[in-house]
Formats: C-alpha cells, structure tokens, sequence
C-alpha cells in the first residue's frame, strides 16, 4: 500500500489558495543549554510522572540524558526509561513503552533525541490513552486523544519535534505507516543547536536533504498563486543552501548549526504548506529504498528527489524555472524556460553531491534488480497513483527508480 | 516616556543568534466563509457566554456581525455585545466592557473587526481577571491570566490576530500605552480575506504599510548571522511588494487579498523576528504622528520609516544594501554598496507612493511647526533613547522628523 500523507494534501486540482487551518501550538525553547530547562516546561505543562523515550548510547554518553534528568529532579518530576529506539522506530518499542507507562503511572512523555524517538513517543502518546491496539492508529484511525509529549532534539532532520506526526515500522512484513493528529503536536520542543554539533557530516547532510524535502513536497503544487506559502518555502531552502556547507566544512559553527535547526522546524510545521495541495510522492517512493537497504531517509531523498524533478518537471516547467531562479540563483532564459528549469535540477544534484549526499542508486549502494520489487512493494497495483502534483502509476515509479540509477 | 516595545527586544548588540522561545498557539481558520465556523470554535474552546466586541457600523452593514451571531446560536451560545470601539482604542469602552463582562458571566471574548477591535477584546479579557485598574497591564505590569480570545478579522494590518500585543490609549492626556503577553494570544482567529475586498484603497494600502513596517522593525537588526530570520522577512515584503500593487488595482482580487491577509499574520506573531534584536523606534516615533494628526497609523509609517531608514543606514550599509538587492531587485554595487543601500530607500519610497501612500509631512498634512512638541511628548527627556539598531536621543528623533518633511 502506499505509504498515506494524506493528512498534509488539504486539496487537490488547478484551484487558487484553498482554505486551510494552521496550527502549531508547541512551545519552542532555543538555543544553548535549553535542555536545562526541560524540567521546567515538564512541569509547567502539567507533567508529574514522566517517561524519558530515547535511543541509543549516544544521549546518554555525551552527558546528554544526565542533564536532562538533573533538571527533572530539581523539580521533584519523577521519571520512568525506555531507551532503545531504532533509526525507523518500531512497534514492539511502542508496545512496550505503552506498558511500561500503564505500570508506572505515567502522564507524559518526553522524548530525547532525533525524529525516530519523538516519532516513537507520540505512538506511546496516543497508545496510552487507547483500549485497541495502537497500530490502528496507523492504519487510519483518527487520533483524539494523547498524553502530553515534550521533546528534547538532538538532530535538525525530521522536523518532528514541531508536527503532529508520526511514522512507524511493524515489524511483521515492516510495514512503515504514518499518522498525524493535532494530539500528537508537542506540547514543548527544545532545541539546543550545540547538541546537534557533534554529529558526523554524512548524518548532519542527510537531516538536511531531508528538511530540504519536506520543503520540495510543499512546493510543487497546482495550487496557484500562493506567494506567500512559495516565498517562505524559498526562505527555508535559501537558508539551507547557505547554511549547509558552512556546517560541512566545520562542524562546530554553531550560527550555522542553529539556522539549520530552525530551518528544520520551519519547512515541517505546515507553516510553508498551507493553502495549497502538496506532494508527497518523493517520501513514498523513497521509504521503500530506505526500508530495503536500511540507509538513511535523508540519503534515501537525495537519490529520489533530482530523479523524480527530471521525470515531472515538463508538467509545470515555469514553476521548475522559478526555483532555478529564486532559489539557485539562475538567469531566466526567457527564450527556453525549459533550459533554467533543468539548470535549476542540475544545480540541485551539484549540491548534493558537495555535502556528500548519493545522487543515484550507485552511490547509495542501491540495484537495478530491486526495482521491480520496491515498485510492488509501494502497492500502487494497476490504477493506483502517488502524488499529487502528478499522480504518478506503478509505471511512472518504476521510470523515475530507473532515472536514478 | 517613550512608547514600550520591549517584549519584543529580547537581545541587544552585536552578537550571533541569541537564545529564544516562540509560542503561536492561535489556531487559524483561514478562508472563504470561515465566519460561519465562529461558534463552532468558540465551543472547541471552551466557551458558553460570549460577548462580542466590534468597532463602527461596517461589521453591522455588511451583515458580518449577523453571521457570526447566527453560528454562535448554533451552537447555543449565548452572548452580550459591545460595539463602538475606535481606531486608537480609548480605556473608557475597556471599562465598560470588563463591567458587562462581570455583570453577564462572560467567559469567552470575540472581537470581530480589525486590530483595534481586538486590542480592545485583549484589555478587556485581561481586566476580567484582575482585582485592580486594568491600565496597571499597561504600565508595565505582567498580565498572566486573561479570558480567552477569539478574532474574526476585517483588516490586514496590525496583525494583533496572531500576536500577544495590545495597545490602548487612555482619554487623560491621551496615552498611548502597549502591553503583551502569553495570555492574550487569541486561542483561535478567523481570516476570511473577501471581508477584506471592501475596504477603501487608503486603508488597504496603510494596512500593508504597517504589515511592512511590522517587518522592517525585525529586519534592521544588530544580532548577526540569523540567516533563517533575514529570509523569512524578506518571503513576506517580496510578497507584499507582489500582491499589493495587485490588490491596489483591483480591490475584488481574492488571491492577493489572501496573501496579503496571511502575511499579516506571519509578519507579527514573531517568527520573522526570533533570535535576535528589534528595533522598534519608528513605531514609537510614529505614535506621536498619528496622536496628534489622528491619521492612519499605516500612513504615519509611510512617512517615518523612509526618513528614519535615510538617518540611521549609515551604521550598517550592507544590511541596507541587503534588502535592497534581495526585496527591492536592485543590482549591488560591489565598489560602492551605499549606492545600493540608497537606491533600496528610494525603491521603498516609490512603491509607498505608487499604493497611495504619503512619504512626507506635506502629503500627510502635518507641520513643521509641531516637530518640537511631538519631540517632547516622546518623552526621552536628556538621556533617554528609543530603538535598538541604533539607539536615537530626542536630538536624532528630532532629525528623523526634519528628514520626513
């Protein structure tokens, strides 16, 4: 089946600015040392008894965990651990967590570290507060109802830490579904850049393809004359164009750090969305890449992205060539628009290739011979499509897998 | 004393991006006929006994206030109504509207009309809550408890729907007093932009000016390296130098109305401003103007911003240069950037001119003869200053108005 962002596409066609609501309601705490303050914001939203969600050793060696636990403690917030998440978190962790909260009374959640545990922490969220199975949720249930989530980030990539979804993998046939609810919105986020300064440059250029991404989805609409919503779409990817390679070259610039972490809050909380239909065919046509050879999401896009640009790009050609101009800096060519449009593609790969991104199956490590079964995988079957900007069939997928080879 | 902006300066001199929280929780219901959703919300948050508070005869001709009512019976939502709120709000109808609060059991405040009508709604819903005068919110004490607010929106301007900020003037002596906070954030506002399609040229092109104004207040900044903030105030004046030419030539136009509505909106609840110093002076500089011309507010920063943008550009040409290349087109003159700072003041002021608006004290009817005066009301006394960018004394206040002549 394929992978549902429907909740993000709020309409669909050649129409002006839809109506729309927007949404954001978490509390964002930034800049150096903030994690201090997480006990504080625990506190001041309404948490007694917490459950500290994170992943791998990494929180917890660079001192990370302690401190947010001293802060806990200086204000009498008891707390219970579930550490563990995976890079595509997992359900049995959700399980697992949701338990753990039920036994030990736990009335909110506060996740430390990337997308995958805030990811993993909003399904204990909404799982706790749920009879069922939580799966059902990412099955399509709608969410009503959650226990309060609070964040701690420790890499800008995923966005998670200021929207309200999630993305799990079952592990029977890992199956990676989402769902999105305005429950699932943390309650606080805090992001301190610092933390995010100790991160390898592979995994620091990957979290930004993929805020880059989630800009490109919201971009490449048929919604027309959303200038507002395409302007501040070009204020994200200009930052990032400027930002990246700053943090690439030294890893511990920290202005760049932190315009890159805002950067990463900004291109998913809606806010460069609204008004207009959405994408979204790049994220499913990648999961399956990411889902087979286990590479990051983020690699994952930069391979997807300049592929599926070249294969749709001839269905709004001017709308190519204004991000050629305004973002990359191109000269119109007012005789051919189609030649800025592609220069505007071309200028992308380049880019991705100067952080160290892959731009093709190559250089991630991906075959040839797995397309087929990545396209079935997808689930499109005969009449089904993906996206929306061009509803693409198990066909077009198959040609946009084989234009990044 | 000079006017108080200070919840907005969260850090002065040069330094890189400082440490910030930003908070929007408004949920925004943004299109045609969300009117009709009033009572709806107004329900989701939680409340029964409404009083309705609105400026002139307009919302009542137009039929506006009609429609809101009938979705507040709807949902069987009772409510009182308080109108005749004028541009500058007076304290007078402040007082009167927390005693029929009181008096009727009101627990919800709807303003429906423009920023002074919900300025209004915000001292009236913080004066609810509070033993004492409500003016004492307005000579610096913190507000921490309001009734909540909701906004339905007649004018892109002050953008008071998305932002904690209310500023009344009190009849002794004709104060004009601001005050801000957590709690006055409306909990939802309503932005259909066709209430805006009847508004006269004059008053949409003023709105815009303040929409602008909102983000050169933000822009012109000392903290360095805020790359993310720089872009996104310059996605909404691009934006408004596209649409609102647009919307001067033809006032039915729906699209332009809605960015130009959106926009508004973004320009005020401080995204375009986190991380670093603002400036507000012009906006201190121009209360005097509009005090004592009773002219549009917008109109008054017409004529204020150009003159004080040519007194203080010297302290940071490239900024100037900046803006001038990225907003205005201009081509950067690498030899000499001034040539390009200057030339972005001159662009400004022809696009001012161009939407309607006055750019001197002639074409705004004020005199010379006054300078001395509102110099004096300003209040800076011998060594006091107003503004962060470059902090002015009375004396540089006193040019700025000589150079808007």
């Amino acid at each position: 089946m394929a992978f549902d962002y429907g909740s993000f596409v709020k309409g669909k066609g050649n129409t002006s600015m839809n109506n729309f609501t927007f949404y954001s309601p978490t509390y964002f705490v930034f800049g150096k040392d903030t994690e201090m303050e997480a006990g504080h914001y625990v506190k001041r939203f309404g948490g007694s008894k917490v459950l500290l969600h994170y992943g791998g050793g990494s929180v917890v060696r660079s001192g990370l965990l302690d401190r947010v636990k001293e802060s806990l403690k200086k204000e009498n917030i008891k707390f219970a651990e579930l550490g563990g998440v995976q890079p595509n978190p997992r359900s049995g962790l959700v399980y697992k967590g949701i338990d753990l909260c039920r036994k030990e009374g736990v009335d909110f959640i506060l996740a430390v570290g990337g997308g995958s545990s805030i990811d993993s922490a909003k399904a204990i969220a909404a799982g706790v507060k749920y009879d069922g199975d939580f799966w059902d949720f990412y099955e399509g249930k709608p969410i009503t109802e959650a226990l309060p989530i609070g964040t701690v980030l420790t890499i800008a990539a995923a966005g998670s830490e200021g929207s309200g979804d999630s993305v799990i993998t079952k592990e029977e046939g890992m199956l990676k579904r989402g769902t999105g609810g305005e429950a699932l919105r943390p309650v606080f986020s805090i992001l301190n850049p610092a933390l995010t300064q100790t991160l390898p440059a592979y995994q620091t250029a990957a979290g930004a393809t993929d805020i880059m991404a989630h800009v490109f989805e919201r971009y490449f609409t048929n919604t027309k004359e959303v200038e507002i919503t395409d302007r501040l779409c070009e204020a994200v990817l200009l930052t990032m164009v400027k930002e990246v390679p700053r943090v690439i070259i030294d890893p511990n610039n920290y202005e760049a750090r932190a315009n890159i972490m805002w950067a990463g809050m900004v291109a998913h909380n809606n806010l460069v969305g609204v008004g207009r239909s959405q994408d979204w065919a790049s994220h499913g046509i990648e999961h399956e890449l990411s889902a087979l050879y286990d590479v990051a999401h983020g690699a994952g896009l930069a391979v997807i992205f300049p592929a599926w640009m070249a294969y749709v790009y001839k269905y709004n050609i001017n709308r190519f060539a204004q991000i050629a101009v305004r973002v990359w800096g191109c000269q119109m060519n007012f005789e051919n628009p189609e030649v800025t449009a592609l220069e505007g593609i071309e200028r992308l790969k380049q880019f991705l290739t100067s952080i160290g991104m892959p731009i093709n199956f190559r250089e991630l490590g991906a075959k040839e011979e797995d397309i087929p079964a990545m396209v079935e995988k997808l689930g499109l079957g005969e009449n089904g499509t993906i996206g929306s900007f061009v509803p693409l069939t198990s066909k077009d997928v198959e040609q946009i897998y084989r234009l990044a080879l």
